[in-house]
């Protein structure tokens, strides 16, 4: 590589890493590996200075009055444990989808049904109240989102939500056995099989954390093992588990289905960070879906613990042998994060985090490995090419260019992906690096319009930078992240603005606006206990249990007053029978803790227990209509 | 009024609200009052026209990259029970502060330091986790913001919440007693009898629904009352209540300190709302605080129920002589929402919602009333003008204009308040209606930069439109509400841009950024518990009772690991030792429903029981460090 060094760009990029490398390179030097240049030549722009042929980059991010956003974006909510719906290029939050976290603006977590897809304790109360939200992922056909579901992860509690983006709602939570610390999730583009199944029939779910399997207490951390685990796309059930030495970080897909993988940041099995760092190279497993599928068809797998999930055996020892593998552990530098799939279907990128480098796996030779075609699986590395400081993420413009976030050196790098394949090849000649850009600051994360799809459009990149610093007014100690904006559709890459979100998003998606068709008004009948007429309206009572039916249509309450006796066992049930769009309204009762708001021809309910003797208004807690605030119903508590 | 008609004027705003009060005059008609047409004979401009002398407003809410917002926007969070801090022009939110329900980003609710401010029940659980926060105001000095304290409400469970604007956190919440249905609040900027004491040492808060006072159960709502309460702003502890005919709605304060008041949209102390809107006028209440507190002083107070709240008499009857009295029912159209003091300090606004004009009242004349030097009270009326469909909430440009939002011609209308008052005074020749804009749709607060201070500069107007509707790419049934920018620099408005937000914020305010210095990083002495060396670390045990002390400092955890026991009750104190602006470490414990963050030298603790034997790895949530994916620690739990 030195050989390509330039003096342009060596200089300037000194300043910019001594800054920031005194935050976040503390107790990182021992273990980082030498990089003596960037290869490929770019100069490095200023921040923010638009390129020649972006004349309107500059406003390119700004909509006027009324004007709507081209692109949804579909953003991890990290701790909140939502999915956030934000368009683009403006960054405008449209919509929070409570997922795994209770809202109480929609009442998730407090209305029967929202509990019931949460889950619950034996004393009815919900399981967990946080969540870490990474990565979310939607459901493909031809190559392409096809509007059915999106899904994202809960690292803490290893769950899985589905979101249906027809009401843009979750639907169904899964719980992973013997997985602790997922992270990577990633579905399915096609059958490995079946050619007519074109589209998402599977998730796939890393675990990150290596365990005692079944976590019966042993301390000897060379013992743990992780689980990569397969979910039916529609039923949500776990389907296989596959046993794996070391751990799994994110998650890739192959379009032909016949691939999923995981790179694995600590083969070396560590406790401690110095020992996770060790080794000078790790892993990016490989995944061979169809002989897994058969295996657990044949029998050939073992449970763990209470689960009676399959689990296959995946680890190093039990598939030396390509012709009968089901996985192939493809070997990258130090501590990769990241694992990206090419538009082009061609190229699974692995980043090196500790190493300056991305590694670029051809997929077609994976699967010559798996035929027993390729000696050495590493064979299948077509590049292993420098970028920079701790690259994490790619993203993909369609154009054969890949984006990848350097966490330390703040920026992101824009190479050539077959330019970097003849480099690595020998040809030095070859300028694989097409451009650099700063970013602010510390980018995880990373994202093309389309870029996941075979549709990659090459418009606009999202980046998620995990420091803002000084890029928002101050607002005390905690910083909200900054997804920046970058315009990617000409030869140079201009930076087009700062967008906060709350923290911490990690992972995004965005793909154009009419891949979505979503519905404004609720099917009544999606609803099982919908009360569809007032006249249905009322108090039932069945010893301490009492049952109120109720209808919302602006500006009243079918009930005008009910009664109920201090201790009963009250489930209240809601049908807004408005049908107007963005008629929503809300419902609260002082004192008993209850409020949640029905949309438009939705049934919602809830279960309290009455409290003290007294008077009670119930009111709408959702703007409605003139009279919202005289919209009440008077609840009377008797003795 | 009719004299004043113009052709222009009434043909297009008849399509327009034929349009809008599909939706939202259903049910309202019969008790709406006649509004032959707006005074002032303004042209109502086209939707998102530049007028002249605006050449840049089309962009000047896009910020470049980098630039930092002109105005802190502090917005009330509605029912996720926080306040957000949004950067004005740009409309970005930067940071929600929780207050009332929990946050599991930094974990508002789990933390033992954050419950203790929430309040708990005695099993230690949150006593509620749901709110609805409406209106959100600041501590002044000298007539403008000081940046001590913002304060908002909560509705449903008559809460007051009080936010440090240095850390931009929550300190204190108050619950007030005998109250249902919390709802307008205003800090005081002056003190009525002590010139020194030039800021804001009170805090007003308005019980909008009357209840059997104590709440006995009796069904006759013609015996319900409400009351309006004191806070101190610094003890937030209740001074005193005062016992109210009729209702509170939004709540004002004068300059001077000497005035508060509140408006009743229900004197008629119905229970349904064609009770609610039979009356043709109600009132707006003008508090004696000098008196009040002297009748305190004196004894002349009872309390209600369990409550050692001194309540003084408000109601009507008792205050008839002006010489004495401690309230002042000045009477307003039918059903009034909002009240809002001028920034030249003269006058409070109403505005009639289901009347089409604005009241306003000169305080000076209330004052007058006070010292029995005004023979009517209605004669503080200063002016009474048409304004147009639905008119609810009022912001100023400190150029003797106003702003008034019409939910139900889905406009604001810009008048001028001195012609006003000379029309209302006769000069049918006054054009007091300046300017109309169609905003979208159906706004209700309205704030104007610095407009709730003397220091109003006139410069943008925010609108919170309660329907968006088209506004935004769809999203399912849930709409975003819209947050509009409007330009008022000139004597055209000019609408800037749609801000989405999640619902429902009802009331904001927004001001200078050098009106706060808030602080990056935390003083450690701030926590009584603060681990603050490493070498403090440690496990100590008490029976069952475990006490974990622990730090934090890129990439590592003090502790490498831990062991507890089965059913152990663990209080796990982590002090972040880091220093750096913007590196915020968090934890999570897998199974365990544990997930908080530490920012710079904060210290925070939870405390839960340790479960089934088995191997769990703490991990930090909040990436910080290029090494963040392995900081983690194990808790061991043994049998």
């Amino acid at each position: 590589m030195s050989d390509n060094k330039t003096p342009q760009e060596a200089t300037p990029e000194l300043g910019r890493r001594r800054f920031f490398n005194t935050t976040a390179i503390v107790g990182l030097t021992a273990g980082l590996a030498a990089c003596s240049d960037k290869g490929g030549n770019a100069t490095a722009p200023a921040a923010g200075s638009a390129p020649a042929g972006h004349a309107t980059a500059a406003n390119a991010s700004h909509l006027k009055p009324g004007e709507l956003d081209s692109y949804y974006g579909l953003w991890s909510g990290g701790h909140t444990g939502d999915v956030r719906v934000l368009g683009i290029p403006s960054g405008r939050e449209i919509l929070r989808i409570p997922c795994f976290v209770p809202d109480a603006l929609v009442g998730w977590g407090h209305t029967n049904e929202s509990k019931k897809v949460m889950g619950t304790k034996a004393d009815g109360s919900l399981r967990y109240t946080v969540a870490d939200t990474h990565h979310v992922h939607a459901s493909y056909k031809d190559g392409n989102y096809d509007g059915r579901y999106a899904w994202v992860n809960d690292k803490i509690n290893s769950r899985v939500a589905r979101i249906r983006l027809d009401y843009f709602v979750c639907d169904k939570i899964t719980q992973l056995p013997n997985v602790q610390g997922f992270h990577g999730i990633f579905p399915d583009k096609a059958d490995p099989v079946d050619p007519a199944i074109n589209y998402t029939t599977r998730v796939f779910c890393g675990g990150e954390f290596s365990i005692p399997l079944p976590n019966a207490g042993t301390e000897d951390e060379k013992q743990y093992r992780s689980l990569f685990s397969c979910l039916d796309a529609e039923t949500m059930e776990v389907r296989w588990q596959v046993l794996l030495d070391g751990n799994c970080d994110l998650v890739a897909t192959s379009y032909d289905g016949k691939l999923a993988a995981t790179n694995q940041y600590n083969t070396e099995m560590g406790a401690k960070y110095e020992d996770m760092m060790s080794a000078e190279r790790d892993s990016c497993v490989f995944f061979n879906i169809a002989r897994i599928e058969a295996a657990v068809k044949e029998g050939k797998f073992k449970t763990i613990g209470s689960s009676k999930v399959p689990v296959v055996d995946g680890t190093r020892e039990s598939n030396k042998d390509p012709k009968t593998a089901l996985t192939a552990y493809v070997s990258v530098p130090k501590n990769p994060h990241g694992v990206n799939a090419s538009p082009d279907a061609k190229y699974f990128i692995c980043a090196g985090k500790l190493s300056p480098t991305a590694t670029v796996i051809e997929l077609a030779k994976v699967l010559e490995w798996f035929d027993g075609k390729l000696e050495k699986l590493d064979g299948a590395i077509a590049a292993e090419v420098e970028l920079g400081l701790g690259p994490l993420h790619t993203a993909f413009d369609g154009r054969g260019n890949a984006f990848t976030t350097l966490f330390l050196d703040s920026q992101v790098v824009k190479w050539n992906v077959e330019k970097a394949i003849a480099f690595h090849k020998g040809d030095k000649a070859a300028k694989y690096v097409v451009d650099r850009i700063d970013v602010h600051y510390q980018p995880g994360h990373i994202n093309a319009s389309q870029s996941e799809t075979k549709a990659a459009d090459g418009k606009f990149l999202a980046v998620g930078c995990k420091f803002a610093k000084d890029r928002f007014l101050p607002v005390g100690p905690l910083h909200p992240e900054n997804e920046q904006l970058i315009d990617i559709s000409g030869e140079k890459m201009a930076l087009l603005g700062d967008h906060p979100v709350r923290g911490e998003p990690h992972d995004f998606i965005f793909f154009k606006r009419d891949l979505l068709k979503p519905k404004a008004v609720y099917n009544i009948d999606e609803f099982p206990h919908a009360v569809k007429d007032a006249k249905d309206s009322g108090v039932t009572r069945n010893g301490k249990k009492v049952t109120v039916k109720m209808t919302s249509l602006a500006p009243a309450f079918s009930l005008r007053e009910f009664k109920v006796r201090r201790g009963d066992e009250v489930t209240l049930i809601l049908t807004n029978l408005d049908k107007v769009q963005d008629l929503t309204h809300g419902f609260a009762i002082p004192g008993h803790n209850v409020n949640f708001i029905v949309n438009p021809q939705e049934t919602a309910s809830v279960t309290f227990t009455a409290g003290e003797p007294g008077v009670y208004w119930c009111y709408c807690t959702h703007f409605c209509h003139a009279l919202h605030l005289e919209m009440r119903t008077r609840m009377i508590v008797e003795a």
